[in-house]
């Protein structure tokens, strides 16, 4: 067979010359924008063009600090398509985790969202590596900055050659993009992703097994792209002429909402306090969301009552995966087998809230501490290791690679159950996980409960060290406006559900909970802050 | 990003991981056989432990003459899964080009159904490499035979070991399958399917925007498993846990209809002369095809008619694809764009009797003799060029290979068109292609337009030579059972569609065409016939 390469350079030609016609949409700082990809290509090259101009040089590193929108669109595969590596840079980072990593990845060249600037600026003094930055903003004009020599992505674009060749010479294995991972302790850790991890990611994701991403969808990534190519959304939408609503700048759930209606978004990413955002907003009831044929969901376990309110109050389709920076994401997806379609409804619903099967092209596997499978009875736990064409085997230049790769496999850190339909759940993380008495507490399946009782919004559950017990858990609540519970209500809802001793002995009440840049709940820092409320 | 191979190991372990239950149902010589994939796995072990023991050595060809069955289905794994290569024979083959492509493949192994045998024993003595025949049939006794030390296929499948370890030393360029490809004068050609090749053709055919098969299909392969292994169905089948329904030795219509009917058959494989022969079974109104989402159509092009026939009569949706031996084979599809689904139903028909467009993962072009890119006008011919990652790159040890493989693309030796939406349209193969007082005339078309007739069951236009013009079509044409048309008429039927010169100026009539081992018209024999009846 000829050994062409799998490059991302056949996913934007792909657009290019079999749909042109077809459209991004895209909100930015100012307004909402249309464009072909007919445009997006044109655009596209002559920002390659451009990036040459610039000096930038096969494998070198091409940072992005922006949103959601065309700008950011044409620089995933701009960079990639002239032999650069896209660096998608966490807008949510601290300055010192900033500093790090565009030190680490040694970052060639910026391109900043004009609102973003501001970070950028205040620890510019710190970058060693970067010799160019771009603001990418509605106007040719450069804002005022005190980043000397800035220049404007509209004028560079104008200025490029938009019949630029993309580069022939990519190996597939050659690096196209790279994103950093928060570690629990210590600095990011960097993942960096090959042509051809990109394109078999593309492909899984289109498949009809899998998200069946399809040219006739409207596809909306609402997780950030700059958070693991949100998932890798832009590319497969890309190859396969979908059209694509970017919702831009600061989304909120009614602007999602709204742009959902609007521009009859048929599917849509995100993770699940993205999700319990919009299904509040969308109980205000002025939404039509027929369109929507799933909402993916993945990043961490989405409860089960917001699966079941999707599904039957406004009759959107839900869809539960699993994956992490340092799978692309997708590992994961949970779908009904054709011989469980005829199952009552809440034994689909225990199903689908699983976080499903390994998609074809990986391998799973869930291990004991002595490295022995565990049995596929849906009980025993165990850490998920995975292995698979898009799956990193190094955190870039990074000690902490032994950590988390060892004998061809990734260890997520991740403790699952699977059942004999070979579907895994997210029992929890290793560092999360509650040992009391001996015996094991997962603050997941906490969570998910109190997030099903009517007054609660948001709710975690960590353990505090317990002079008898070892561990106990204790839970954190945020109410939904308006509402509130006492904390014996809670418990009994939970006494309800779980054996006696794994009901937390507290509940603490707080107006907010810490999240990672992601939306995930921050753990560590949420261990730290009930010392004190503790005490 | 791992370096983890794309090898075949992967599809077959995934059915026996995740699909245990899902079932193969195997129309054999005796009975109809339901095996689970959790038997399909063990049963395929043993047979690679049987082959192992047998002497087989990576790289080793495996050869098969065989029907669509469950145990040609474990040959499709075993043989790959253990490092071998499978090497589909077509059993229509001349004793001649039989001798010629087992020694040349230099096969070591020889599996054949017992029908079949006696195709085997007359060749046998000129046979120089193979080293163990092995008779598959529905018994453990081996038959009587002229080979000596003929093996039973359930005899070493039940001695063998059903837990044997599959290769983990397969590279995912290795070679996987062979089948060889008729040429239009000499030998066969050898084409090699690599591990890669299959596994990514596999992940083509699962996409939502080509075939979109599932789990939930059931699948039927109608075309040859000793034909381009059968177009990957029983590969991407396999990978998904998808059932499958092989409908075994000497299948005809009523054969597939019945199958169709019980086994709830979503979507099918096969040549327009299978589907014509379909449609009249079909016409005799006992089926229920209801579960029939696709009926997928290749080898050559299809009559718009028959493509009426099976949505408006049957409500069977059809799909035309385009690909061959060299080329895994799926190489276009033909969909509507989401852009073009509410158009008039004849234009939909239009662009659905079209070749359609390239699948994800490979780039075609279409140029003209002095190697520049036809118009994509729907208008200009040219010669269609594939290339990606399963398109072969060689004729297997063959100086042909220089004649279709040039500057890294493979010259199909397809005349076509090339539409705006990028949509190909088969015109004729090269050598068909009628050129009439300078002008050319496909006669693709004509063919297609004299089975449209009422009274028309199958028709093929071939060149003769002519003093004046050059060339001229004749038409060559069967009648449905019970009817016919008169020369005058079908002329008449003709000029109402095409311009006056395009008419052929004497229509013949036959009781079959030739065909070739795959249900293409055999235009060069058809040729020769003429000559004698035109004199």
């Amino acid at each position: 067979m000829m050994g062409t390469p799998l490059t991302v350079v056949d996913l934007i030609e792909r657009a290019e010359k079999y749909f042109p016609k077809k459209e991004v949409i895209s909100r930015t700082h100012t307004r909402t924008e249309c464009l072909t990809y007919e445009q997006i290509g044109k655009r596209t090259r002559s920002l390659s063009s451009a990036l040459a101009s610039l000096g930038v040089k096969k494998g070198d590193r091409v940072g992005t600090l922006a949103w959601n929108h065309h700008r950011h669109l044409e620089v995933y595969f701009a960079a990639p398509s002239m032999g650069a590596v896209l660096h998608t840079i966490n807008i949510r980072l601290s300055a010192e985790h900033l500093i790090y990593i565009i030190n680490h990845a040694e970052d060639k060249v910026l391109l900043i969202d004009a609102d973003l600037l501001p970070l950028v600026e205040s620890v510019k003094d710190q970058l060693n590596t970067v010799e160019t930055f771009i603001v990418m903003s509605d106007e040719k004009a450069v804002p005022e900055s005190s980043i000397e020599g800035l220049l404007s992505y509209e004028q560079i674009v104008a200025d490029g050659d938009e019949t630029y060749q993309f580069a022939r010479d990519i190996e597939e294995e050659d690096a196209a993009g790279m994103c950093y991972t928060s570690a629990t302790t210590g600095k990011p850790k960097g993942v960096v992703y090959s042509h051809r991890g990109i394109v078999l990611h593309s492909t899984a994701l289109s498949m009809a097994d899998t998200a069946a991403i399809s040219e006739s969808d409207s596809v909306m990534p609402v997780v950030p792209m700059f958070h693991v190519n949100a998932w890798g959304m832009p590319f497969v939408a890309t190859m396969l002429g979908a059209t694509q609503v970017l919702p831009g700048p600061r989304m909120t759930p009614q602007i999602i909402a709204e742009m959902m209606d609007k521009y009859d978004v048929t599917i849509s990413a995100g993770v699940p306090t993205i999700w319990l955002g919009l299904l509040q907003e969308l109980n205000k009831g002025t939404y039509d969301t027929s369109s929507l044929r799933a909402i993916l969901c993945g990043g961490s376990a989405a409860p089960k009552f917001m699966i079941k309110a999707f599904e039957s109050d406004f009759n959107i389709p839900f869809m539960h995966a699993y994956g992490m920076t340092e799978t692309t994401p997708l590992v994961t997806l949970a779908r009904l087998k054709s011989y469980q379609v005829d199952l009552p409804e809440e034994e689909r619903l225990e199903i689908r809230s699983r976080q499903g099967q390994v998609v074809p092209g990986l391998e799973i596997k869930v291990v004991k501490d002595n490295g022995e499978e565990v049995e596929a009875d849906g009980e025993e736990m165990g850490e998920l290791l995975v292995r698979g064409p898009w799956i990193a085997d190094e955190y870039y230049k990074d000690d902490r690679t032994k950590d988390a790769f060892k004998d061809g496999w990734l260890y997520t850190g991740d403790v699952v159950t699977i059942d004999e339909e070979g579907s895994i759940k997210i029992v929890d993380r290793m560092g999360d996980l509650i040992k009391s008495g001996g015996e094991w507490i997962s603050s997941v399946d906490l969570e998910n409960a109190l997030m099903a009782h009517p007054a609660v919004f948001e709710a975690a559950v960590v353990s505090v060290p317990d002079p008898k017990w070892q561990e106990r858990p204790v839970g954190c609540v945020v109410f939904k406006e308006g509402k509130e519970a006492s904390e014996d209500e809670l418990k009994t809802f939970l006494a309800s559900q779980f054996a006696k001793w794994w009901v937390p002995d507290q509940v603490l009440f707080m107006d907010e909970l810490p999240k990672t840049s992601v939306g995930k709940f921050l753990k560590r820092d949420l261990r730290e802050k009930i010392k004190e409320q503790l005490l």
